[in-house]
């Protein structure tokens, strides 16, 4: 057999990803280098401050703090952005992506934001942009919505995408515990990011959703025009009432298209899923998601979401496809004036509002122990044509109660004017608590 | 843009996944052909008897019963093997193969018997053999083992297979069906394959088993050499006493891979499987996967093993990877003596023997109800070091008793033997049932 080709690999960034990939190539090396046909060898390695301690030993030679050894370098095969953030990264990706080269990434802030550019530029310059570790971490769901499912149209994908809450709402369940204290040990344990509202607020899991939406449907949908809600409200009665009603708690993406309506809808928000869904026993910090296409039907994936290891596999599984790119024909380039033709699958697809959501609810609502209480709320509820579905009520000690009721099926309109209509009255408590329950068949 | 390459593709073979592939591009042919950047035409399609009604109509020009307008046609970019069988398909698909053509398969009984020559005839000639739908449905496990986890060795794969059994499973389990009524159903429901033995003894299951351990480790085994034993003798009281216990009863493949010992074990066996293990809640026809690699930890895909739509899901999916294939550059050819390369990753990896097994049992013994039955029993496993986790007794009417019992840990020779000398004793009516209890981390 002829001697195999040597491809280069360039790193930015040396973080947990970054030395993970570095491990795992050198751990699998063989094994992955029969599988390629190809060398492996990652030639340069560029870092903010050569001097911060890693686990990792750099040859010195591949060692530096100038990314122009990668992004600027013809020698360079794969350039691998793993520094994360949208500043120095978005110029280092726009720079390699401008010279035609292939870029992968595991950053889903800056997928998020700047994918359209980006994309477009790797089509323009006959480079590519890989992006599996940007998703659900270990989880294949971009090759898989991209290559194995390619027969297909989804109608349905939702999912568990953010492990850090996933273990919160997991421990909370299974240990009664409150939210503050589950929220102290994933910070001991690291789970947390140095931004928690990433993790906390859905933020993190937002971009995700973005991400498969624009892969699965060709559209670009900004991060505020979506419902974006995190966890930091739920108790342990929620799930404790959930759990009584054959529902779990999760912090879900929601992503459905409306083929006849010409329709998007794109959320990520904590749900009632009924425990017979695969995805309600998704538990901890693993991912999964589940898609419904025309063809194939329901699959689900489940795995780690984050994590050097999970994070890496899918990072060097990207460097794979790249290996079978450059071994290939190079890629077509795509004129700017052509780009129009990549608007074409998402053609005349709308975002549907948010505020047009139709669904079933949980509500809990915090009342005076009056009489007649659950008759006014039951009053208000109905002027905006809601009804009750169930209803569980809990005595506190202070003489005041909770009341936990779902609903039949309403919208996010007459919800909001219930929530205000209710903390208005005098026998309600604050603020009224609205979870939405998954329905994936409505 | 420049007009888009048109791709030939001739279909040897029309029944139920035949006419998905062409119902399905049709459907999706415009998203289908936008996402590929090629024009999907199927130019030819061969049965064996013209005359058979069937749901597609197939323009007269294209439809023939001679599959060397498949085969032998330099026209045909891409082969579609869909007829089934190890005859007439093994034949056609050797001589598309030695002429280098990409042959897509949803075979598997012939990749599992003659998987070793039909893979070294493509590479030798430039071509390509995929088999996405040979295993596991609509679900992408061949890519996901070949492509997204390509940088994992992979320590445990299990998982159900065959729908069909798992669907008679699911239905005894949920309604205390009997095994032959709820059979009685899926044959009415036309869920079980003309050779039920497929089916009911694993043999479909196997076949697959063995696709999955050479596309993991690069081996070929034969069917004989493995464990593969069927579902005709659960009953529902195994069922019943296994769910008590925590378990439920699922017909697994089990591949795992010692890499201290570079052994390789692959078997096919009902099991039972704690209710926490994500695939023990996969039910009905679903099919489900785990994969545990070094690198990226555990990832388990669920989804339609079977079926019209969900197979074809997996053939337009080889399509797809074959038209990117043949839009870029040509296949290297392998020749006969670098062959040997391709046993590489296999090197000195050695079948462990079936008979050295290891792991616990549950045992179900018919038993007189007579005083000091469950001494002798018990001695009786004693002798070959098997000792009692639990007990379970059931009376029945006619005086006579069953006893389900669960071991500790023991191995495949210690059971045999302890069956043996149990049917010989007096105490002992017929002969023992025994089924392996499935332990991954074991």
């Amino acid at each position: 057999m002829s001697e195999k080709r040597i491809i280069r690999i360039g790193l930015l960034g040396f973080g947990v990803v970054g030395q993970g990939v570095w491990k795992n190539i050198e751990n699998n090396r063989q094994a992955l280098e029969f599988r390629l046909g190809a060398q492996l060898q990652i030639t340069e390695v560029v870092v903010r401050d050569m001097r911060k301690a890693r686990e990792v030993a750099v040859p010195e030679a591949a060692y530096s703090e100038d990314p122009s050894r990668v992004v600027d370098n013809p020698d360079i095969d794969i350039v691998c952005e793993l520094m994360g953030g949208t500043g120095l990264a978005l110029d280092l990706t726009r720079r390699a992506l401008r010279q035609g080269k292939i870029v992968v990434t595991a950053n889903k802030a800056l997928i998020c934001e700047h994918g359209e550019e980006l994309f477009a530029l790797a089509r323009q310059n006959g480079g590519h942009y890989f992006y599996e570790a940007s998703v659900a971490g270990g989880i294949p769901i971009i090759k898989t919505i991209r290559e194995a499912l390619v027969a297909n149209r989804f109608k349905l994908i939702f999912g568990i995408l953010n492990g850090t809450s996933n273990y919160i709402l997991t421990r909370m369940e299974r240990e009664g515990l409150s939210f503050d204290s589950t929220l102290g040990d994933a910070r001991k344990l690291g789970y947390v990011e140095a931004d928690e509202a990433l993790d906390l607020d859905g933020i993190d899991a937002a971009h995700k959703a973005v991400i498969l939406a624009y892969l699965a449907h060709g559209k670009w949908v900004k991060l505020d025009a979506i419902i974006c809600e995190g966890i930091r409200e739920i108790t342990g009665e929620d799930i404790e009432i959930a759990g009584q009603l054959g529902y779990k708690i999760k912090l879900l993406a929601v992503i459905v298209r409306d083929f006849e309506a010409n329709e998007l809808s794109v959320r990520l928000h904590p749900a009632l899923i009924s425990k017979k869904e695969i995805i309600a026993g998704v538990d901890e910090v693993y991912n999964g998601v589940s898609v419904t296409g025309d063809v194939v039907g329901t699959t689900v994936l489940i795995g780690r979401g984050a994590g050097q290891d999970a994070t890496s596999s899918s990072v060097i599984s990207d460097i794979a496809d790249a290996v079978f790119m450059l071994q290939g024909a190079p890629a077509p380039v795509i004129s700017e004036e052509d780009e129009a033709v990549y608007k074409q699958l998402a053609d005349g697809l709308v975002l549907a509002p948010k505020d047009q959501l139709v669904g079933r609810y949980y509500l809990r609502i915090h009342v005076k122990d009056e009489q007649g209480v659950l008759a006014k709320i039951s009053e208000i509820l109905a002027k905006q044509h809601i009804s009750f579905a169930t209803v569980n009520q809990k005595e506190l000690e202070d003489g005041t109660a909770k009341l936990m009721v779902t609903t039949h099926k309403t919208n996010e309109t007459a919800i909001r004017s219930v929530k205000a209509a209710l903390s208005a009255e005098n026998s309600v408590i604050g603020l009224p608590f609205s979870i939405r329950i998954f329905d994936p068949l409505q």
